[in-house]
C-alpha cells in the first residue's frame, strides 16, 4: 500500500477539535419530520451533544423501501441550523446536492455503499467540508484508506474514517463490527477513526458493549441510533436506542472514555 | 424478497437474442491505444464474435493507480464503431459522459463497485440501453436483483445480470466465482445472467476451467479479458488471455455449450 | 506452501480408477433403516454406480439432533457388504471404530468437521484404506493440502480431495461450492478432487447445476444425496435427489463429462 | 436455536471466580523448555496472575511444522505444578492424554480446530475440570453455542467461552476478533466468555487495544500470550508481548477493567 498523502493536520468543526474530546453523533436513522428532529436537537443541547445526524436521502437495497424524505427533508435540515447551534451530519447520495450541503450541511457522510464511487470521493475532495467516510461492508482495510486518499489527494484533508461493520459469515448480528481494523488504521494514518456500532449490531442491546468496545480499541468517537420512540422509527427500529437508554450510555462513555489512550496508540 | 418487476421480454443486441446462443464478450481490461484495440477488433471479426469490452475509465482503488485513457478512450470507441460492425460493451463510471454512451456504445456496463450505486442505476433505468449489472464483490443474490429492480422500475427491462466472484476469506484465489448464484437467480428471475471468470479468478490458468463452470451451472454468456500480449497489458495482466489461449477456449465452449440446459433450467 | 509429498500413484478401488471415468458415489445422507439402504443399493446396481455413501455416525451441530443410528448403522453396512458386491465410503468420527472401518468399508470419509483433527489424519494415515478429505467450510486451500499431506506424510497416498463448499456471507445458499478451488488444486497437487454439490447447495434444485459446474472446473467426480423418498429423509431432507431426478442428472453427467478435459487441466 | 441447559452456576478454579474479577491468562505459544516456563511463572507471581498458558500439543496446519515438546511437554507441566501454586491452562489434542490432564491440569482447554470434535467434547463433557472452548474460525455463534451444549449435555457444567477471532475477507490481521459475539452471547447464556486477542490480531501491536475492547465488550477475562523474549519464540513470535509490554498492559486493565459493568450487560 502506498498511500502518498501523510495527514497531520488538526479537524476543527465548530467548537470540536479530536484533541479536546470524543466525536459522539446522534440522530435518527432518517429525517421523519419536524417534530421529531426537533425533539431530537432540544436532547442533544440538553446533553451537551454538538453533533446530530440527520439523514434526508437514504440509500436502500430495494427500490421499494422508503428512500427519506429528500427535498422536504433538505428544508427540514435548513429549519434546524436557524433554530439549533449544532452541527449537521449528513449523507450525500447525488452529487446534483453538494450545493445545498455546502451551504446547511457541516459534516458531509459518504455512506458504506458509495465509499467507492470515485466520483462523489473526488467531487467532495475539492470541497472543504470535514467527510465522514464510511468503511464499506465488503471493503477491505486498503481499499478504505485508498478511498480516504481520494480525498485527501483531491485537496481535502478533513477526512473522517467511520468503521461500521463488515459482512461476514456470521448471520446473528447484522455485521461483525471490526475493532481491529480501528486500532490498525491508527497505526498507519493520523485521520481520525470513528465507529457506527449501531449499524453494525442491528439490535440495540448490543450498541453499547460495541460503542464501549470500539472506544477501548482506539475509536475517536462514534455516530449512534436514537429516536424519541424508537418502536415508531420509519426504519432501522431494531438497532436505535431510546433518549433514556442513550443517556446511560453517555454517562459510561464520560467515565471510561478519558481512560483510553487514544495518544499512545495514535503515535506508536 | 419482494420483486415486484417479473421480466419476460426478449432482450436483442444487434443480430444477437439470448435464444440464439450464449453471449461471448472479450476484449482487454481497458482501452491502451487505437492500434491494440483495432487488433482486438480483426481478431473478434475472426472468430466471430460480436461483442467487445471496451473500458475508456477504470474505477480503480487507488488514486494513484492508471485511471483509463478517458476521453481519448471514447474517441478510440467512436472510431471503433466507425471502423468494425461489432458491438461495443462500456462501463460507465459518471453520468455526465450518459450521452456519448447512448450514441456510441451498445452494452452499457455497471461495474461491482457502483451495484448499488442508486443515482447510476435509476439513471440508466430511464435509457433504452441494454445494461450488463456487475454483483458487487461484497453483495448478496438479494442485494443483486434489488439492484436490477432499480433499473426494471425505472423503466428499462433490458437487464443482464453479470456474477465476477465475491470477496470470502479464501487468498489463493482473486476471488470465488458463486456458480451457486448463477444457478439461484436462475430459480428466481427472468434475466439473462453471465459470468465474468477473469476478474474472479485474477489468473489465466484458471480463466478456462472457469468459464466452463460457469456455463455449465446455467450461464447464458461470459465476458473474458483478451489482449494482443497479455503480459504488456497495463491493467490485469495476470488473467488476461492471449488470442491463441482464447480460441482454444472458444472450441470447448462450442463443444461443450450447447449440451448445457440453459432453458429447462431456465423454467423451472 | 511447502508440500513435500509429491503424489504420482494411481488409486484404485474395487475396478474403478481415475483415469477410467468419474467417480460417482451416491446415497442418503444417513443409514435410516436395512430395508431404505438395499432399496438405494439396487438403484445403484440398476444404474451401475459402484460406490455407496453410507452413514452410521452423523457429526452433528447440536447433541440434540439425530447423530446416526451408530453400532447398528454399522451392522446394515456388514449386511451391505454381504449383499450387494458395491463399494461403500462412510465417514468415521471415533478411531475407536478404525476396526470395523478397515474391514467393512472400502473408503473412508474424513468430514469437514474434522479436516483438522489431525488424530484422525495421523491414525488414518497409517492404514492402506483410500480416504477421502472434505474440505472444512472454514477452510483455506492450503489448510487442505496440509491436512491432505498429514495422510500422506503418515504413508497413505490414496488421497481423495472433495471439495464441500464454503462458508460465505451469502445467506440464500447454504454454502458458497468453491469451483475455483477445483481447477486450483489441479495445478498445485496430482491428487483426484470430487465435489459434494448437495451440502455445497443445501436445496435439491441447485444439485445438477452445480454437479456439472464442478466437473467442468475438472472435478474427478461427485458425491450426491439420494433418497427413495427425500421428504421422508431424517436429515437433510431439503437437498437429496430422488431416484428419477438422479437418473436424468446421470445422462447429463454421462453425455458431457467425457468432454471435460480433466487431464489437460490436470497437467499444465 | 434450542439450548436446553440453562447454565447458572459458579465456576471456581482454586481462589478464582469470575464474579471476582476478571479472568487473566498468560504464557507463551509452546512450552520450548523448563527455563522458559520457570520465568514466565515467576514474573507471572510478581504479577499475581495465577493462570499459566502452558501448551505441550500444538495442533499446526501443517505436518512438517513444530508440533509441541509433546510427551516431554507435559513432564514440564509436572514440574511448574511441583514449583509453582499457579493454576494450568493446557490444550489436549488426543484423549489419550486424558488421564495426564486430569492429573496435573487444572484448565483443559479445547482449540478453535476442535471445536466441532464432538468425540472430544462429549469425553470432557464427563470430567469434571473446567473446559476453555474456543470458537472456530469458521464457526458461528450457534455452533459454538451448540459445542459448549456437548459439554453440558454430558455433564460437565465448568464451560468458558473463548472468542479468538474468526475468518474474514480482511487479509491485514490474521482474524477479526468477534467483539458482537461476545456482547450477544451474554444475552444468550450465563456461561463466562473471555478472549484471546493474541491470536485475533496475529501481531503484538493490536495486542492491547484488543485486549481492552473484549472487555469493554463484556468479556470476562483475556487469554494473552507472552513470552521472555519474543523474537526467540519458536512459533507464532509475532503476537507475543514481552514482559514489559504485558506489565504496561496489566496496569491499564486494572485501571479500566472494574468499570465495565459485567453484571449489566450479563443479565439484562
Amino acid at each position: 500500500m502506498k498511500l502518498v498523502k501523510t495527514f497531520d493536520k488538526k479537524i476543527e468543526i465548530g467548537d470540536f477539535s479530536f484533541e479536546k474530546g470524543l466525536m459522539i453523533i446522534a440522530g435518527p436513522c432518517s429525517i421523519e419530520n419536524q417534530e421529531q428532529m426537533f425533539q431530537v436537537c432540544s436532547f442533544l443541547e440538553r446533553e451537551k451533544i454538538p453533533f446530530l445526524r440527520a439523514a434526508a436521502y437514504k440509500p436502500r437495497t430495494s427500490p421499494y423501501s422508503f428512500q427519506g424524505l429528500g427535498t422536504s427533508g433538505l428544508e427540514i435540515i435548513k429549519k434546524i441550523k436557524q433554530n439549533f447551534s449544532i452541527q449537521v451530519i449528513s449523507e450525500i447520495v447525488d452529487l446534483e446536492h453538494l450545493n445545498f450541503y455546502r451551504q446547511y450541511v457541516d459534516v458531509i457522510q459518504i455512506g458504506a455503499r458509495n465509499m467507492q464511487n470515485f466520483e462523489i470521493l473526488k467531487a467532495l475532495g475539492k470541497t472543504d467540508k470535514p467527510i465522514i467516510l464510511k468503511r464499506g461492508f465488503g471493503n477491505t482495510i486498503e481499499e478504505w484508506l485508498y478511498a480516504a486518499e481520494y480525498l485527501l489527494a483531491s485537496g481535502n484533508e478533513k477526512v473522517i474514517l467511520c468503521e461500521r461493520g463488515i459482512r461476514t459469515f456470521e448471520p446473528m448480528t447484522r455485521n461483525t463490527l471490526d475493532v481491529g481494523a480501528i486500532a490498525l488504521v491508527k497505526t498507519i494514518t493520523k485521520l481520525p477513526v470513528i465507529a457506527d456500532p449501531s449499524h453494525a449490531a442491528g439490535r440495540h442491546d448490543l450498541v453499547a458493549p460495541l460503542t464501549l468496545a470500539a472506544l477501548a480499541a482506539g475509536a475517536d468517537g462514534v455516530m449512534l441510533e436514537i429516536h424519541p420512540s424508537p418502536s415508531q422509527s420509519v426504519s432501522d427500529r431494531e438497532q436505535a436506542l431510546g433518549f433514556e437508554d442513550f443517556s446511560k450510555l453517555l454517562k459510561k462513555i464520560q467515565t471510561i472514555g478519558p481512560l483510553f489512550t487514544r495518544d499512545i496508540i495514535h503515535s506508536p
